[in-house]
Formats: structure tokens, C-alpha cells, sequence
């Protein structure tokens, strides 16, 4: 159990000293970006105090992006861990580091990294086996290849924003009877996610064993889709443009040692997966507790400790061809869906396909309404016996652009 | 018709002032990568001259990458061209410009510009229709979208490698009838395409006749392929791994300028293409003809002038959704296949699936062995009425990680 930060509010926040999660920021008086550690209401512009403790990391929080802290690697994270811990636990240090801590309202936030390459996983069975019979009625619900590995693909690593950037209703090719037409898309639909960060980057493939050496942090992360778009253009070769119009992350990156006490086994896999996607570690995944927010209500509780494939997999997989990883490469876990409709993580299924719709605000919906704003919130377990909050993904729909 | 250069062996040789093609190099005197432009068989060591000249653009040629001169945009790029060309081809110039030109064989270059999102399109109809017929035997060989719109998938930027690059044997999840099994692929491939390299960004869509004001160069481009791989992952969500191994391109960027002379018709579309894919332009192709060359052997000679989608409706396509466009964006073709046997681009085809092996080094082939050296050449026809010459992609297939 740690101790509880000396901080005012922290305790019990969800941002006490088992969080600190990072941002980059800044602020009215200094519009210069920089790296900051949130504790409670509270954000610690972490450099000017490193550069007064003379430590050698200090460089790494003047920077703009969370990049070369990403790369700095494992050591250096759990080093920095240790360091911002005590700061903020050892009365001692109060008179060194309060003047560096702002108020949450007054700083503003950004995307925390570049973003190198961007793929997005399937891991979820129920997910999976709801858009199976959604969209292939008359087939199988489940692919042959989904219990043998973590189905992927690349998306488009500049499309990725930060929470609270608007998101436009995308225009595309919309199936038809009579043939496509092009305009809005008329099936606008969110993807309750977690993105996981890579801060150290590999040129051989990385094992199921070497998560933590790699992964930086989490991410709540937003997959928006355009269902229409996306059915007609995805054969053979998947999802394009339905999805590369807005992937919505966190400004604040969770580490993932933050994580820790939140580890939970997985279901069982089986078929017993193939010898490099084996998990020595009986509790390789996470249970994270997602909210789905629209218009301030919640529609759905997906559960992140069902999915089938554990992000030590993901990551096992997306380099056991001898894909180099950079840092900034972000992977997304696919849609979290838990066996209960009130636990869909998005509205194909939450509205099956548009044929079952869903009441919110006291009416029924199926899609997303231009106007709509869409909230992604977490909780999971935290080392001082509380819950840690991930930093909330939010976007508004905007009218497509030749409709304004 | 363009004056020839005054460099001793530019005429004809595929890079005379019709060309001036672009790379980033660096000397054994000099480690310090720059931007060069070559002609014949030298290359112009561009920053010094611009610098003694006094240009504004000076800098853009100190620089490891092109990517500051292809952000630059349309009018840089041509007054750039105006001046070499004009630098080339006066003498009163030669006694500025020689001190400045360095063997090709002194010069060591690298991948030219930072890949920013890299994707890859399906735009060749004998392509599409030939790996129809191959892995859907049962069903039509074309999809239904395919002429309606260019599909294209996004690939892995960070795997993006420069001519020369050995491409190490990827290992993945081959199918069997006992279920799949992890191992180094069987079924190793090549794609011969060209690549478009995008310099001007863009946050709107880009409309079909505005190719030329973002589009900076063309390359050759080889997108490697593990089809077992590919064939088992990729339901539903397209290739991942059996792609994203490594894609090569050239070290030399051909000035989409360059390529004014080879324009041509496309093959008539019908149906007609939706409104925000007509293009004005009569020869919205390129005439540009493709050599695929094994251990030295031609084994294909594709023509890309048979494509059934052109650029300005990949541009057009990829952004119609509202996704931004970046500097270093990279888009590729496709596979380029013709009508004849001996115009297909990729091993697949020319070996139909491995049912129907093709003789190269006098010996029957289906896919490439451990050793085996593709190059991709191309020429095309140019201002002064002969032809330029790309810049060649070749790889050498090393053996799987595993197996060495």
C-alpha cells in the first residue's frame, strides 16, 4: 500500500501517487510545452524542479512531446516513478515542489506523443461475434484464425488527436441498392478502446515476457467509425477511410506500472495459442472499467478483463515477423464488449446493426446525431487499495464539412 | 524539347535535365547527409551552389531528408527545376557547378524522406482480377466496390526501406489443415508498383485536379508479400503481417514534373466514377514502363498505363473522407499487372498461386528462394524525347531470423 500524497485532494481522486500520469502542457504565463505529472487537481511542471534536484532526466521533461521520456526506457521510468513519489509523499519536499504545481484549469493540454505507426487489434470475442452476426448473418459468427492470433491492422498514425478535438461526420461511399452515393455517412458509430504507448523501440521481435519493457503507458482511445463507409469498402483489404478520419486518445498517458494491481488472469484461451503467443504470466490482463458517455449518459459499461487476447499478445504478434518498432507506435485493443448488452462498446452493437435501436436521453438511437459528444471514462485498481481514473477521451460530432 | 546538359554523358543516359531526380547522400569526405540531384552519372551536391548564389532556398538542401523541400510545395519545386535546369545546361555555368558534382559511385545515399503515413491501394484491374480468380476461385473474380472506388489499406510507415535493404525471410501463422503453424513463410512474394510521394499537407479533401499541387515525386516501389501469412490473417480486417515486414523504394525521387511527358488516357472507366472522382484531365496516367528482374533474369516487363484507377483518384479517394495529408505521406499503385502473362507484377500471379511455376534462372519458380535478388526498373518517356530512367529498387532475401 503507499502512502498518500501530501498534496490537497489527491487522496482518493483517482490521481493520488499510484497514478501519476503525464501530459504535455501548457499555460497562459509559459506557452512553451512541457512535460507534466498529475497529482490530484494539480499538475507538477516536473522539469524546473528536476533541473533544481540536478537530476540527468530533467532534459527530458522540457520537451514538447513525451517522446524522449518514452524512449529513455524501462529503468529511467521506474527511476522517475520513484523520484516524483517521494516528492510528492515526503512532506519535505513541499517547499520545493508547491510552486511548480498548477491548477488543472489553468493548463492546457495536447496530444502527449507522436504518433509513429498506429494498429488497431480485434481482441474482444464478443465483439467480434456481435459484428460477425450483425454483418455476416449467414455465416459462422467468428472468423477460423480469431482464437489463433490477435487480428490486426495499420491505421492512419495522423489522424490520431487528443481528447477534445472535434470530430467531423465523415463523407464517403455509401452502399446502396442502387449503387453507392457519396455524402455524410449515415452510420456514425464510437469503439470503446484502450490504446497501449510504445516508448522503447525494437528491432527483433519482442516476446510475450517483454511488455513492460516496452510499453510506456495507456490510453483510453476512441476508434470512430463510419459503419456504411467502412462495409463497402473493406473487401478484401479492411477498413480504410471508414476509420482514418479521427482516432480521439488521452492527453494524460497512464504508465502502465500504474497498472499493476489492476493485472487479472484472461479467460481461458482455446485453443492453447501457438508457442510465441504464450503468456508465462498467469495475469496478463487488466481489469479496467470503461464508461461509455453520450450527451453525459452513461449507455454502457464494457469491462477490459474479458477480452481474449492480452496486450503482451498484441505486441508479441504485431513484431513476430520482424516488424521493427518505434517509439510513438500505438496499438488499440478493438472494441472492449462484455457478455451484457449494457456492456457493448459500441453502437453496432449496443443497436444491433441500426435494427435494435437504443433509448438515451429519453429517445432512441441507434448512431451518432451531429452535436453528439461522446465521453470515454476508466477506473481500475490502484495500489493504495482505491481506483486509479485514466484520463477521460472526449469528442464532439460536427456536421460534415459540405453540410455546414 | 529541353536542351540537353552540358555534363559529359547526360544525354541519354536517362538522367539528363529531363530527369533531376532527388536523393540524400553523403560522401566518404563528407558525412554530413545533404540533398542531391543527379545528372548522368554524377550528382550535384546542391546546397553549396544555391548557398554561393545566394538562394532563400539554400537551406532546404542542407538538410537529412527531403522532407523540408517537399513541404515547400508546387512553386518551390519549379523554380528549383527552372534553376538546375538551367544551371545544367547554360556553360557559362560549368565553371560554378563542377566543383560540385560528385561521382555516383563516391556517393552513399539513404532512404530520402521520413514516411509519415504510408498506404497502399488495389488499382490495377488485371491484378485484382487475377488474385480473384486465385484465392476466390468460387466467387467473381472482381469485388463489387472495384469500380467504384480505389481500395487501398493503410501499411506500416516505420517498415519503409530504402534500395538496397536486405529483406530478412518474415516468419508468421501459415494455414494447414491441421491448423496454422509459426514458421518462416512459404510463400514469399514481390509487388513491382510505383509509389507517389506526397510534399504539400492538406486538412480539406484534395480534389482530382490538384495531384501536382501535393504530389512531390514518384519511386519505384516493392511491397513485399508473405501470401501464406496474408492469406490466413487476413479476414476481416485486411493484410497486416504478411505486408508489413518492409516495403523498399528508391533512393532517388523522380520529380512528378518529370513525368509530364509520359502522361496518357486511362482505359475507360464504367461505370463512371462518382462526382468527387472524375477527373478533368484526359491523361490522368502515367506511361511508364515497369521491368521486374530476378537474379538478374527479366522475368516481367509491367506497364503501368493499363491501371484502372489513376493517382489524382487515390489523393482524391484517401482524403474524401476529411483525413488530413502530410508531408511524407507515401501512397502506392498496387500491383501493376498487364493483360499478358509476362506483364504480371508479382510471383502470385506469374506462377498462379504456385499451380502453374514460371522458369527464371532456367530452373521452374514459384516463389523467391533465400539469396534470390529482386530489382525493380523502370523508364519512361521524357521531354527531350528519349526516355528516363527511375531509380531502381533492388533487395536481396536473406534467411529467416530463426533458420540462420
Amino acid at each position: 500500500m503507499t502512502t498518500s500524497s501530501w498534496v490537497p485532494g489527491a487522496a482518493g481522486s483517482g490521481y493520488d501517487v499510484d497514478h501519476l500520469p503525464y501530459a504535455v502542457f501548457t499555460t497562459a504565463e509559459d506557452d512553451e510545452p512541457r512535460v507534466g505529472v498529475r497529482i490530484g487537481g494539480l499538475v507538477l511542471d516536473v522539469a524546473p524542479v528536476a533541473a533544481a534536484e540536478m537530476l540527468d532526466v530533467a532534459a527530458l521533461f522540457e520537451q514538447p512531446t513525451l517522446n524522449p521520456l518514452m524512449a529513455a526506457g524501462p529503468q529511467v521510468w521506474a527511476s522517475v516513478r520513484t523520484w516524483l513519489t517521494q516528492l510528492l509523499t515526503d512532506e519535505a519536499e513541499r517547499e520545493l515542489v508547491e510552486p511548480h504545481l498548477v491548477a488543472l484549469d489553468e493548463v492546457t493540454t495536447r496530444l502527449g506523443f507522436e504518433v509513429a505507426d498506429y494498429v488497431d487489434f480485434l481482441c474482444g470475442k464478443q465483439h467480434a461475434e456481435n459484428a460477425g452476426r450483425i454483418f455476416r448473418p449467414d455465416s459462422e459468427p467468428l472468423g477460423a484464425n480469431f482464437t489463433s492470433l490477435p487480428i490486426g491492422y495499420h491505421g492512419r498514425a495522423g489522424t490520431v488527436v487528443v481528447t477534445g478535438t472535434p470530430i467531423a461526420r465523415p463523407s464517403g461511399q455509401r452502399p446502396s441498392r442502387e449503387g453507392p452515393t457519396f455524402g455524410p455517412t449515415r452510420r456514425l458509430d464510437l469503439e470503446a478502446e484502450l490504446g497501449f504507448v510504445v516508448g522503447t523501440p525494437s528491432a527483433t521481435p519482442v516476446g510475450t515476457g517483454a511488455l513492460a519493457d516496452h510499453v510506456f503507458g495507456v490510453t483510453l482511445l476512441n476508434d470512430w467509425s463510419a459503419r456504411d463507409i467502412q462495409a463497402w469498402e473493406s473487401q478484401p483489404l479492411g477498413p480504410f477511410l471508414g476509420k482514418s478520419f479521427g482516432v480521439s486518445v488521452s492527453d494524460w498517458i497512464t504508465p502502465l506500472a500504474a497498472l499493476e494491481p489492476a493485472k487479472v488472469a484472461l479467460p481461458a484461451q482455446d485453443p492453447p495459442p501457438l508457442d510465441y503467443l504464450v503468456v508465462e504470466d498467469p495475469r496478463p490482463g487488466y481489469d479496467v472499467e470503461v464508461e461509455v458517455i453520450l450527451n453525459g449518459e452513461v449507455v454502457s459499461r464494457p469491462p477490459y478483463r474479458v477480452m481474449y487476447w492480452s496486450p503482451a499478445q498484441m505486441l508479441a504478434h504485431l513484431t513476430s515477423n520482424g516488424a521493427t518498432l518505434r517509439t510513438g507506435d500505438l496499438f488499440g485493443s478493438g472494441t472492449i464488449s462484455g457478455d451484457e448488452r449494457e456492456q457493448r462498446g459500441c453502437l453496432l452493437e449496443l443497436s444491433w446493426g441500426g435494427r435494435e435501436p437504443f433509448t438515451a436521453g429519453g429517445v432512441e438511437r441507434s448512431w451518432l446525431e451531429d452535436g453528439d459528444e461522446v465521453t470515454l471514462r476508466a477506473t481500475a485498481p490502484g495500489a493504495s487499495g482505491g481506483r486509479i481514473a485514466l484520463g477521460e477521451v472526449t469528442g464532439r460530432i460536427e456536421p460534415a464539412t459540405s453540410q455546414r
